[in-house]
């Protein structure tokens, strides 16, 4: 099964947006067993949309599109559907009134522009909206079946939750088996040359993503068994390499290790000004391991709130290993927890020196009492360092833990 | 002139990584007057990427590939492109020894897959990689320019900067005015209501954009006059709900209102667990008002941080506008600020009740000693409600310095 991913809107184009919708579909989709084979961006124009309509029918047996269904001039993915199938739009009077209602009922009038949300096309059926006013559309051919829903994301998701996914049900094929094994610390090419022969023996799919803090390896088959067995073979050669596996994220392997070992931690930040606090934090459940954080922007606060000494600050400067130190123990302290993590450095784009350039970074991580340093040169991009210096603080917890 | 973007890569249609290269470059080209017509994504496929090349070819001026230009088997761009426009691999031994040499600088051995980065086609010429290993591919005919770059995005970008930028400088119509005008508090419907008889008498072209908090305008057109004097018409009817203007993030706003004002802030977290502060310390030059902040995961740190009453906590609970209050006078009195502003709410997905539920949120905004709560039931997913709140947060700072 394969399918096609259509996403409508100038601001996407016009890099204005950021396409998040296609990847939640993708990953739907892969998850029961159906292949995005391509997805093509048009602009808000009714002649781009049915051509990639056209060529989306030729290519796949399921298009997926989103934008395009608002109430403004702009939206025009209804009468382009339209004209592709042949179908013209007809008055629902029964919904105009209930979205007038609905507006009613919290003490507001309905826009006049909501007006053109109760048209539907006299073909197909219509995909209601869990959340928004504009409706979706699902039409069916012997050879395609296609679904038009609204570029807002919390009500594409709505519709692809309750009609799409269970309607795909009867074409999906779940035993499709995606493993994913996560390495970081090893070039791609490196990593490549360990494992090439395997790649070239194996019938499963195996495809390498670089990412931000390593490579992904993605195993894709319909045999479990080779791909368990190709699996145990890649552990075997890189194994210490590892990080996670699947889905699971750094914080969700370090918030997982912290509790198996029943273990608390707390963050003390300058340059990252709170990321790594909120990336802990993204885990449900994170208040089981995650005591608390300061960020502390100013030698003031650092004093004031984590103890460092003014000494140390004079002497050292704020980006220096000592005050990662004395900020790591600080965070233990203030927050009574196992492990104190701290972060110091020059985000950018100022603030540099030819001693100190932006993107020196010192971590440190103090585990009752113990404190390991670990110094960094990042990049001169002030939310990479950013990012980058929560990630490495993340993998230093989990490597300390383990 | 026009523009396609082919974004390759079996990890983009999986829904494995996220498409930000596309819209990195479509922002670019919008800047120099270049329209991106369509992006047509494809898997690893030789075939696939040669037929979104023909397509391409077909209605753009300019293309710009991203993606399988890496050392491993499933990277198959550069021999897509051989075969699209019938040129051979040859090998630059040239190349190959100065990558030789610089892992030797490193004190490595270079891996033997890299040796693959060092076959170039016979037709176009070589892009330099300011950065990484793979080089990317420029080639010309009468009709179109191609730009083959590879997908990790800082090498792409390095690409884009030094060498496909200045090469489309001929090309680029810099006079293209864009204009992007920010509103939050109306409904995209209502706003067109508004406006709708300036959008359908006007040349320039309008778009309307929902987002997270709202929905962006953006006036398109060579027109600069006509740009401002539309701009100036919205502005009449609907300046109350504009935040900001064009590029501009509200954390950029609230950080200019603080500047202009001789302000300083300090936060208090619990739900949202940093990410108001991460979101405040973006912006270069934010040590200058942004003083530092406190995530209180607990109700000991709230109590021993931000000095939170334990009566308040027992009586009003740590999720109630009592403790909004107190944490933002905590934060003020800890870090010495003007302005003390605090979030504390159920993230989720555990941990409401029927009269708290999932979602529930107070921030508290305290100036010079006076606090005004708000409150808000956002949603039942946690990082949305992570996000919502820390967006309402830097509202209600925009607000109240206005």
């Amino acid at each position: 099964m394969k399918a096609a991913i259509i996403p409508i809107g100038n601001e996407l184009l016009g890099g204005y947006a950021l396409d998040s919708n296609s990847t939640w579909i993708g990953r739907k989709l892969t998850e029961i067993g159906i292949k995005t084979v391509f997805r093509i961006s048009v602009r808000d124009s009714i002649e781009d949309i049915q051509e990639a309509l056209q060529i989306s029918s030729d290519k796949a047996d399921v298009v997926l599109c989103t934008g395009g269904l608002g109430p403004t001039n702009d939206d025009v993915t209804k009468q382009a559907f339209c004209s592709f199938v042949g179908a013209k739009l007809i008055f629902d009077e029964g919904y105009f009134q209930r979205l007038e209602a609905r507006f009613e009922k919290k003490g507001r009038t309905m826009p006049e522009s909501n007006r053109e949300q109760a048209y539907v096309p006299d073909k197909g059926e219509v995909i209601p909206n869990p959340i928004g006013s504009a409706r979706g559309i699902k039409y069916k051919t012997d050879a395609t079946r296609y679904y038009i829903m609204p570029g807002v994301p919390a009500e594409m998701k709505g519709m692809m939750g309750e009609t799409v996914i269970p309607d795909l049900a009867d074409i999906s094929t779940e035993d499709l088996i995606v493993s994913t094994i996560r390495i970081t610390g090893l070039m791609e090419s490196a990593l490549y040359d360990l494992l090439s022969d395997l790649v070239e023996e194996t019938k499963v799919e195996v495809s390498f993503i670089p990412g931000f803090m390593g490579v992904d390896i993605r195993l894709t088959s319909r045999d479990s068994v080779a791909v368990m067995e190709l699996s145990s073979v890649i552990y075997d050669r890189v194994g210490s390499y590892v990080y996670a596996e699947d889905w699971e994220t750094l914080e969700e392997v370090v918030g997982r290790l912290l509790k198996e070992n029943g273990l608390t931690v707390a963050v003390a930040e300058s340059c990252t000004g709170g990321l790594l606090a909120d990336r802990l934090t993204n885990v449900p459940g994170s208040s089981d391991y995650f005591l608390g954080g300061v960020v502390t922007y100013s030698n003031e606060s650092k004093m004031s709130l984590l103890g460092v000494k003014n000494e140390t600050l004079v002497s050292r400067g704020a980006v220096s290993a000592e005050t990662a130190v004395e900020m790591a123990a600080g965070a233990r302290a203030v927050l009574q927890s196992e492990i104190g993590i701290s972060i110091t450095g020059i985000a950018g784009p100022t603030g540099g020196t030819p001693g100190k350039p932006v993107g020196l970074t010192f971590i440190g991580l103090d585990y009752a009492g113990d404190c390991e340093v670990n110094r960094y040169v990042f990049s001169d991009e002030r939310r990479f360092n950013k990012e980058l210096a929560a990630q490495a603080a993340l993998n230093m917890m989990r490597l300390a833990i383990e």
